[in-house]
């Protein structure tokens, strides 16, 4: 069984959007499985102190100009999404209800649903924060939509994205994306060729 | 006469002292020179809604984490202070005393000066804050003492300091390191490899 690097992400980051489209190939090379671990941000910030990047004056703007510059310099496609940031709670427990599947075919369909939507989003403009959306996504990568539709309402794949979000911030997680190997910690779609660097190198 | 690199830094700022110890080469590979801008990141998070980075939950634990990690990376030498964060002020103000000078010999300590004040506080784990850590580095590094001493009080330069960060303020520089080649802005100390991309390809 290979090692993991862990993933966290919030569906409505844009760099964790970027990130995810490199990660995958960054693991492989070591011979890594990618973890995704999505989050939500707004309850994290309410631990870390912190605001949505664009809400920040001088700051967001500047953001808001790297988003683009960051995804045209390694030609990955990227549109400013309208409205945002939003809240990916709906996604965020889809990924949760795949995950708690006993039926492998279902599991499996995790990294392609990931995929789906940070492209419906960052890509197709589509609001992912909105059920109906999440549902098509996932109905697109081959889930049941309406078994999804239930397992998404019950009370303990809710559970499982609150119990993940608070491990997320006890393991010390404050922002997306933010990558984990071996309990090293690295923040930032920026930080993606450090983390190869640390693999190949053995760290330092 | 060759391109300038403008690098926005404080001196307190642990990203600052590590990009200052490698942007020169950058700069050198693409015949550009480095201009030095100290500026007191207390005044700009008043502009844009931000705090010491320690200061935050989480993030200032990773923050402490990764100073010492991106230093070890490039072999730089790093002692993390105490006390932690400073103001800058007496360090910045002998900056642009330094450039207020008429007198070239005066002019070229600034390079030195940088370098030294940066390694005092960071290396030595001398107070940078106090006005007389600064008289003696500046002389360590060949300036006149008493001049310096009496030229920081002056109002000229109190208001030079002051013009210079509401300059940087106005180009939306929100944080330390940040590096301006050709009005194209990267902020922070792990995007010098960017920096040095950017200039090779001329921008994408």
């Amino acid at each position: 069984m290979s090692k993991t690097l862990d993933f966290y992400f919030d569906f409505s980051s844009p760099y964790g959007y970027l990130a995810s489209t490199r990660v995958e190939a960054i693991a492989q090379k070591h011979n890594r499985e990618v973890v995704w671990h999505p989050i939500l941000l707004g309850a994290v910030f309410k631990v870390s102190g912190q605001a949505p990047l664009t809400s920040y004056p001088l700051k967001g703007n500047y953001a808001i100009h790297d988003f683009d510059r960051a995804a045209r310099e390694h030609k990955t496609p990227y549109n400013q999404p309208n409205p945002f940031p939003i809240g990916a709670v709906a996604a965020s427990r889809t990924c949760c209800w795949i995950n708690a599947s006993e039926d492998a075919n279902v599991n499996n369909k995790l990294t392609p649903f990931v995929h789906a939507t940070f492209k419906a989003y960052y890509v197709e403009g589509r609001d992912i924060s909105k059920a109906e959306e999440v549902l098509a996504i996932a109905e697109a990568v081959g889930l049941d939509k309406d078994a999804l539709a239930e397992g998404v309402a019950e009370q303990s794949i809710k559970d499982a994205l609150r119990n993940n979000v608070e491990q997320a911030i006890e393991r010390g997680v404050f922002g997306s994306p933010t990558i984990v190997v071996d309990d090293e910690m690295f923040w930032g779609n920026d930080r993606l060729e450090q983390v190869d660097r640390w693999l190949t190198s053995g760290g330092w």
